[in-house]
Parts: C-alpha cells; sequence; structure tokens
C-alpha cells in the first residue's frame, strides 16, 4: 500500500483525535467521581468550587440555584437531607472536549439510620474551563419513585 | 499593519467558526421550537422521531426510558396528562457544534379547563446526527412546585 505523506498526516490526526477523545471522557469521569467524593465527604468548598461561575443547579422543587452563595447555600442545605451518593452510567463528551455530559443514578440515605429514603438519576452538564479543568454547567435530578398521591 | 498569509488565514478561520457557532445555536434553538411545536400539537410521530436512536428521556418517577417503542409510549401518556408547552431560555454548542444543550422553563395545562397543573424547568441534550439535524440525546425535567408534604 501507497501511503502518500498527506494520507499519513490525515491517519495520524485521526488517531490523535481518537486518542483524545477518550483522554477525555476519562477525565470527565473523573471529574464526576472526585465531585461525588467531595459531596460524599460533605465538604463544602470543594462541592461548590466543582461549579462553574456561570452554572445552575436544575433540583426539584424551586427555580434554577444561580450564583456561588445561592449553590454553597443549596448544597449545604442538600447535605443536612441525608448521605447522598452517585454513581456515572454513561459520559458523552463533545469532538472539540469542550462541552460533555454525564448522566448516572443517585442514592439518599438518611443521616441517623442508613435507610434509602430516595433514588434516582441525574444529568450534569460539564463545560471545560480555561484552566482545563471540567466545571459543572447544569446539574439535573429527580426521583425514580412513584408520584405521592395528590 | 502587514498580515502575513498565514495569519491571514488563521482570522479567516476564526471568524468562520465564530459564524458556525452563532448559526449552530441559533439551530439547536430552532429544534428546541420544533419539538415544541410537535409536542404542542400532539403529533407523536414528530415527537418520537425528534429523539435520536441512543436517545433517553430522564423524566420524574421512573427510571429513565430508552427505546424507540418504550418513547413513544411515555410521550403518548404524557399527551393525555395535560397540555405542556416549553420555551427555551439558554443554549450552548460545543465549538465542534457536534453536542448542545438547552434549558428553559415548562407549563403544564389541564385539558379542560386550561388550569395550569405544573411548571418547571427542563435540560434537553442534542446531539448533530450524520444527517446535520439535531436529535434528543437526553431530555430531564423537574417541578418548581413545593415537594408535597409527607
Amino acid at each position: 500500500m501507497k501511503v502518500s505523506a498527506r494520507t499519513a498526516s490525515i491517519l495520524m490526526f485521526a488517531a490523535m483525535a481518537a486518542s483524545a477523545q477518550a483522554g477525555t471522557r476519562e477525565g470527565l469521569l473523573a471529574a464526576d467521581k472526585a465531585w461525588a467524593a467531595a459531596y460524599s465527604a460533605k465538604d463544602l468548598s470543594k462541592s461548590v468550587a466543582a461549579v462553574d461561575s456561570e452554572g445552575a443547579l436544575l433540583w426539584p422543587n424551586a427555580p434554577a440555584i444561580v450564583g456561588k452563595t445561592a449553590i454553597a447555600k443549596a448544597i449545604q442545605d442538600d447535605f443536612s437531607q441525608g448521605d447522598l451518593s452517585w454513581r456515572a452510567r454513561s459520559a458523552s463528551v463533545a469532538r472539540s472536549g469542550d462541552l460533555g455530559i454525564t448522566t448516572g443514578d443517585y442514592t439518599l440515605k438518611s443521616v441517623s439510620g442508613g435507610a434509602v429514603i430516595d433514588n434516582g438519576k441525574y444529568l450534569t452538564v460539564w463545560k471545560k474551563a480555561a484552566d482545563g479543568r471540567w466545571k459543572v454547567l447544569r446539574d439535573m435530578f429527580n426521583t425514580d419513585r412513584p408520584a405521592a398521591a395528590p
């Protein structure tokens, strides 16, 4: 097979792009896991720092939460609701590597006793910040449990 | 100012990228609007066709809904719940133009009488399909209303 210099450089670029893509996806899953660890430790400053300055928490039973102060208050309130843990089940990253999503399942256990008081799914949108770190742009979740009778 | 051919081509590429980005964002908002119109008309086939073959509906009170049959059933059930309308408030697109998100507010009105029975927010993740059209990869929402008393 004759491979021209042009074809070779295209192949090399494609291989590099595929490799960068796989690395980026792993990096995104690592960011998701790091946020879950900060949350699990109820580390407020780390948990808030994971959210981008333009980020919004789209949580149930309230309008969108924006701004560092409101976000810190919401996370602090969340810590007191129980022990939250989650695990990513899927991750997708744009070819350009600047936008990605993770989805997965969460479990909320009571602080006293550890009974599961809620479980559901989440969708987090991440943007690659100027420093190369993934930051939360949007975070949303809802319960898998049946609606309460009206 | 002396502008080298290389600088000129970089500037031209940047201008093209910025223009493509703006066009892509408008295209994404148009896709969101078209889906809302299909939904408003309770057009099941168009509403289902907006969802990617790998798409999932992450709706409250149930696990993730995947696969065309389950998605069609969920949308049909949703049509019977009331008259749903929504409006995008934000849209972001990756530089590569293959992944984007829209967020906004929804209102659910009763079919009989038109009273607002629920209102909240949504987050839709879109991927650019092979034919250049935006398709729903993930769709999630939750209510802004206070939680029912336990």
